[in-house]
Parts: C-alpha cells; structure tokens; sequence
C-alpha cells in the first residue's frame, strides 16, 4: 500500500504552525508538528525578516520530509483588510515555499477542514484540537494550536482523498 | 557624491511592476523598470506558481541592481478582504526578495507617493506617471503602468530622503 506524506500548513503573521503525516490507505501517523513564532516587538520594519523566517524554516522542514503533498489553510474572508493583508503576506511565503518543494499543493478552507476532521462545519478550535489528537492517538494536544490546526488541515485532505 | 540605487516594487497578483533608479544629490536617472505578468487562466491551482514567477523575477533583478534600498508600497484598505488577501500574498513574496537581498527596506503609502511626487495625494494615475516621466527625462510614460508606479515609488523615496 502506497504511502503518501501530507505536509499542512496554518499560515499566520505571528505564528505558522505546521504538521506533517504519514497515510498509508486508513492509517493516519503523527510524523512531526510545530511552529514558526512570530511577531517579535520592534516594528513593521521587523516584517519582512519575519516573513523571511517563516520561509526559510518552512523551506527547511519541506527538504527535511520531502512530503508529496502541501495543504494550505485557504481564506477568503479576514476581520478587516488591514489584518487579510498581514495574513495574505504570511500565506505567500507559505505557498512559495510549498512551490519551492516541487509537492502538489492542496487548499482547504476552515469549513471544509471541520467537516472532514470533526463532521461539523461549525466545531469551535477545542473540538477540531481534540479530534486532531484522537485520529492520530496521541497522548495530548499538539501546542501550539497554530500547529494543531495545520495538523487538522493535513488530515482533512487524507480524508478526503 | 554618494550615489544610491532604489529599487521600487508594485505588487500585485496580476501584474508586479519594479523601477529602478540612481539617486546622486538631486539628479534621478531611471535605470531600468519592467513587469513580472501575471495571471494565466487556468485556476487558482497555478496561483503558488505564479508567486514563484513573481519571487524569482524579482530576485533576480535585485541582484542584477543590487540596490542600496528597496521600497515597496505600503497598502492599508483593499476593496474587499478576498481582494486584500490576494495582494498580501504578492506582497509576501514581494517584501521577501527584498529582505533576501539584504538592501534596506522602506513602505510608503499611496498617499505618501503621490505627495512626494506629484504634491496632491489626491493625483490620478496619469498625474503620476506623466511626472515620473518628467523627473527622470524619459521620452514616454513607462509602460505598463505597474511599473510607471514603481518607479514613482522609488522616486518618492529618493525625494523624501
């Protein structure tokens, strides 16, 4: 049985998380999670560094799992302009680095991703965290959430595919 | 006298136009300007791709110029947060090949550039890019019209500075 390595992404101006599994037909395996933080004080003349660093440390982790898919958290709607701009900044080095990697790249949007991970489009963040630790059995949730939720975004699409 | 090279950026996930120029004193000389196009038809699938096209270009201008400061232009309101997303994506990338490049990095406002430039932040596009034709002694507006925008970023920064 084939075994196909999905890499998520929860892109984000303070925190990126990411999550990587290995499916292999229904078996889901927790391979590695965690976080690009984030919005040190010192200014917007700090943002493009930071944007920099959410890059490479995601580029770095893609050589390190070779995944051969890349999930996005898609969005279409933000609070205000303002906040889909810094958050759409975030999302392009995210999608560079997974264009970068040479994987197909996947989007899902946060409804489809509660759907597929708790059966219900409008599950609040602890559920979508809990279900994340419950389908890949680990002891307890993945912190920070921002690397819970990617998780939950890789599981989405090996669920649905 | 020390001379500077400014290297302007309009992203956009369209077209991202650039504009570089040296700066000597009060004497502004264009140097080169052009457009990284933009948006083939064939899905939002091909969107991460398009921001790898916009990254490289802008790349490998920025070392072909190595300039001493790149200016980006600053963007607040968007029509709409689907609209602010997917500029903040071109931005991303965009703030990344600056911050890659190791110049300096300003943001200026549209406000700001068209004060700086034409003295009326209130001044239409051809306003500005006949001015930018003015200031840097070109027969023509440059085209396309990013990239006269560009310029007239890089112009601002020259003039404020």
């Amino acid at each position: 049985m084939t075994q196909t390595v999905v890499f998520g992404i929860d892109p984000g101006s303070r925190t990126t998380g990411f999550g990587v599994i290995d499916v292999e037909g229904n078996k889901l395996r927790c391979v590695d999670y965690g976080a690009v933080k984030g919005m040190r004080r010192g200014g917007e003349n700090d943002f493009p560094r930071r944007l920099r660093r959410i890059y490479r440390e995601l580029c770095l982790s893609l050589q390190k799992y070779c995944p051969d898919v890349v999930v996005v958290e898609e969005v279409f709607h933000a609070v205000n302009s303002r906040t889909a701009l810094r958050l759409g900044e975030a999302r392009g080095v995210a999608l560079l680095a997974a264009a970068e990697s040479g994987a197909q790249i996947f989007e899902y949007s946060p409804l489809e991703v509660k759907k597929s991970v708790v059966g219900y489009g409008r599950a609040d963040k602890q559920q979508v965290q809990k279900m994340v630790s419950v389908l890949l059995h680990l002891d307890r949730t993945p912190q920070p959430h921002d690397a819970a939720d990617a998780l939950a975004i890789a599981i989405c699409h090996a669920l649905r595919s």
